[in-house]
């Protein structure tokens, strides 16, 4: 393990840290908010002085840098990033207590939209922003940011763009990685002002429009209104429905439309998978909820956005769907774990994995039919190698393992277990509110110390897919063994 | 696929149907139960004549036998045994509708345990004995108990136990495969008679003790009485936990004992792991249940007797659970999936795939960790083979996939989530009762026409470890084909 290296990284991420904060600065300098002024300032500060020490101190001599050097700095990061980012609440006294501005920034890094506040709207305009941003940062990566920033070789790029990258296809990214990764980030900051812009034309105040096209382009889902994007009109609603569903798509897509390959478009099979799970689901639950709304239209557009909001594993809502009928709430749950694509903003399990397991359960059937026969699994087009399928089954094996680990440590609380089930599920998939007692017009105040570190921990495993953190607490990375000849 | 095969054995399958009727038909007679003598008449008369015609009609000329025939043969043979099964419940009025007897007959057969029946109390004895003695052929396998008494070639047989016997380990038994599964009958038979034997000198009537002893050896579940278990003294509650927990373990085990191979014991790490769960999972729900009964002493029995029966998927109660703390709830919740032991009587998806899963696991992040290095997996002594671990990770992609879309077809009805995700595990996994409103003291007669139909499916599914059944209804094995040169 190159220790002088990871901690090298890890000083590069808190002075990114501190240059982040200095948006939400200039919106409480904006707002005349004096306290969190001094908050961001004191973090900033802190921020700097552990990153420069971190950085002069480990000056890396040696250049070696492997996957488990990717890992160990992507998960040590994610909980260094969040643990400082955490401060500006504390100081602040806004969340006074330290597991809570956590749990809330780890729900903003990781864009899962989970909240411990039992009154957002009454939080100072710098912090609404701050918890904001966090999403769009880690919507599309913090390492990737510094990839797209910084020089670096192109080796010590590839190890940490697939840990981070979400999905299983970082392999595809490889030649020219940090022209790439600029592209991603062009394309990601486009599709944000135009989300603003939009939401500008329909009538929504400039810093709700920040706000809540941060939550949409990280998927993320953190409201600044009690009542999530309810209270604004059916044109936002709509045109937050359509960005949901843009940043659930996988980000390649755009990039190859781009380099005027359009036709890739109709060859992705995720693409329109995801597409025809989103309308199947949405007109089943039309049909389900039409009762309890005054009209079709209406039921159209709860229906539309909320299906959008979950599977793209936002988590905003535009009513409380606690209160919908069974059937759609189980719709929802499902929709929890499938996620959108790989390659997007999104989390959950993501469709191209999915589609792939099918595949691959249909070719055993056909296998076991004709014994004889070769084989080959195809997807978007091409052959998929044994290896691909077999990562994508051991992932299924580990995510089983997670959930059911989390699950087991929350059972703990004396709730009921579909407040349990899908706080698990909400957190380990990154979307925000689950169902019962968390659900939408509620929040997760009501979970210990204990449950707020698990769950945590299950939005840092599902943002992350698992692996970097596994490798990071398993012993054997951290023993020094004598190099081989 | 050859056809006069596979109407042959199903023929033989329905000869073997109305033998295994003459006890329960007995029984009617000793209590003198006349309607219910002549609809035990009337359908092993249908079976028989069923039975001549398939097996004189079809006599095969060809005897090419491959695995997808098996499979077919599997699959065809559980559904028409409980087709036909389940005509004495309708003919003597005591089931009446078609549709609730097949259930209640798949649920026999499959081991399974749930049940519509309201009021079991009232029903005769004699549908009582056939209801239970389902349980008991279903365990080992009905095709298993033809290959034990009927000559067949050996080529057929071992595709025939691979497609019917739970686990993955059938492989193992290749050598002289008739001998086997005669020894295989004797070990069950000879537990299924020691188990009777010490309720009776619990005092329990001979005839509860038979019909118990049936459903605690196939880990079936049916009760006789309407708090299933509970109203028995604790010394057959603790017989019947520690029956439970023995067939719940694999007979190879037993097997390799009565060939004096003690030292097998020692080395399944499929056994300690089974024990060690159910030992942990019962301290835990004492400690968690000690506060809603008397005594220490009875929270151990009733901790003791639930996970027990929870694990091994028999499905007795001696308590409504339903009213334990969530946190009991969960545990049970979460042990309904993991099964007990491969080669056991049990459903569920069985410990030695958890095992293998989770060795997969470590496998795979010590290889993040250590590219370089060579990973092999070790289970029970042995190295694993590639394409054992790939089927066991193939084999949880499936059983998600079939999971999700059984509860998927079960959220059309109007209960909450809690009674759809238990009443879909418990069927599933062929436990039994699952929470809420299919708690032990409750049954699955709420459920309407179309969703019994699909439990019945997914009790199937849970028995014949889904493949069987996915085969028999591919197109492509039903469409004739050339032969290849």
């Amino acid at each position: 393990m190159n220790r002088k290296m990871v901690f090298y990284m890890l000083g590069q991420i808190l002075k990114l840290e501190a240059g982040i904060m200095l948006l939400p600065l200039i919106c409480s300098l904006f707002y005349r908010e004096l306290n969190i002024v001094i908050a961001f300032l004191i973090t900033m500060a802190l921020a700097l002085f552990l990153g420069f020490a971190l950085t002069l101190l480990n000056k890396p001599q040696n250049k070696t840098f492997f996957a488990k050097e990717g890992f160990v700095i992507v998960a040590l990061s994610w909980i260094v990033i969040s643990a400082v980012g955490a401060l500006p609440f504390v100081i602040s006294g806004e969340i006074p207590n330290y597991i809570d501005a956590f749990f809330e920034t780890v729900s903003g890094f990781t864009t899962t939209g989970s909240s411990i506040l039992t009154d957002v709207e009454a939080m100072s305009r710098g912090l609404l922003f701050w918890r904001s941003e966090t999403h769009w940062v880690g919507g599309m990566g913090v390492l990737v940011l510094i990839v797209a920033i910084l020089p670096t070789d192109s080796g010590r790029t590839m190890h940490i763009l697939r840990a981070e990258m979400p999905g299983h296809s970082a392999g595809k990214l490889t030649p020219k990685l940090r022209t790439m990764t600029k592209i991603l980030y062009f394309i990601y900051t486009g599709f944000t002002l135009l989300e603003i812009i939009l939401l500008l034309c329909g009538g929504m105040p400039l810093f709700d429009a920040i706000v809540n096209s941060f939550g949409t382009a990280g998927t993320g889902g953190f409201g600044i209104k009690g009542d999530s994007i309810g209270s604004y009109n059916a044109f936002c609603q709509w045109v937050i429905t359509i960005f949901m569903l843009i940043f659930g798509i996988n980000f390649n897509i755009y990039y190859l439309v781009l380099c005027g390959r359009i036709r890739s478009i109709f060859k992705s099979e995720e693409l329109w998978t995801y597409l025809a799970i989103f309308l199947l689901s949405s007109t089943v639950v039309v049909f389900n909820i039409l009762k309890t709304v005054e009209n079709l239209g209406d039921a159209i557009r709860l229906s539309a956005f909320q299906v959008s909001s979950i599977m793209t594993t936002t988590g905003f809502a535009t009513t409380d769907f606690n209160l919908w009928p069974n059937f759609s709430k189980g719709i929802l749950l499902m929709l929890m774990f499938f996620g959108a694509c790989a390659g997007s903003t999104a989390g959950g399990f993501k469709i191209s994995r999915v589609v792939l397991l099918f595949k691959k359960i249909v070719a055993s059937v056909r296998q076991m039919i004709h014994p004889r026969a070769i084989s080959t699994i195809n997807f978007e087009g091409k052959t998929v190698e044994n290896d691909t399928v077999n990562g994508v089954l051991v992932y299924l094996a580990v995510y089983c393992f997670c959930f059911v680990i989390i699950l087991l440590l929350l059972l703990l609380e004396p709730f009921d277990l579909e407040t349990n089930i899908s706080a698990a599920a909400a957190c380990f998939n990154n979307i925000g509110p689950g169902l019962s007692l968390v659900g939408p017009a509620a929040n997760f105040s009501i979970y210990s110390s204990f449950s707020k570190i698990v769950l945590s921990f299950a939005m840092l495993l599902g943002r992350l897919e698992i692996f970097p953190l596994l490798v990071l607490f398993s012993p054997s990375v951290w023993i020094k063994r004598r190099a081989k000849a």
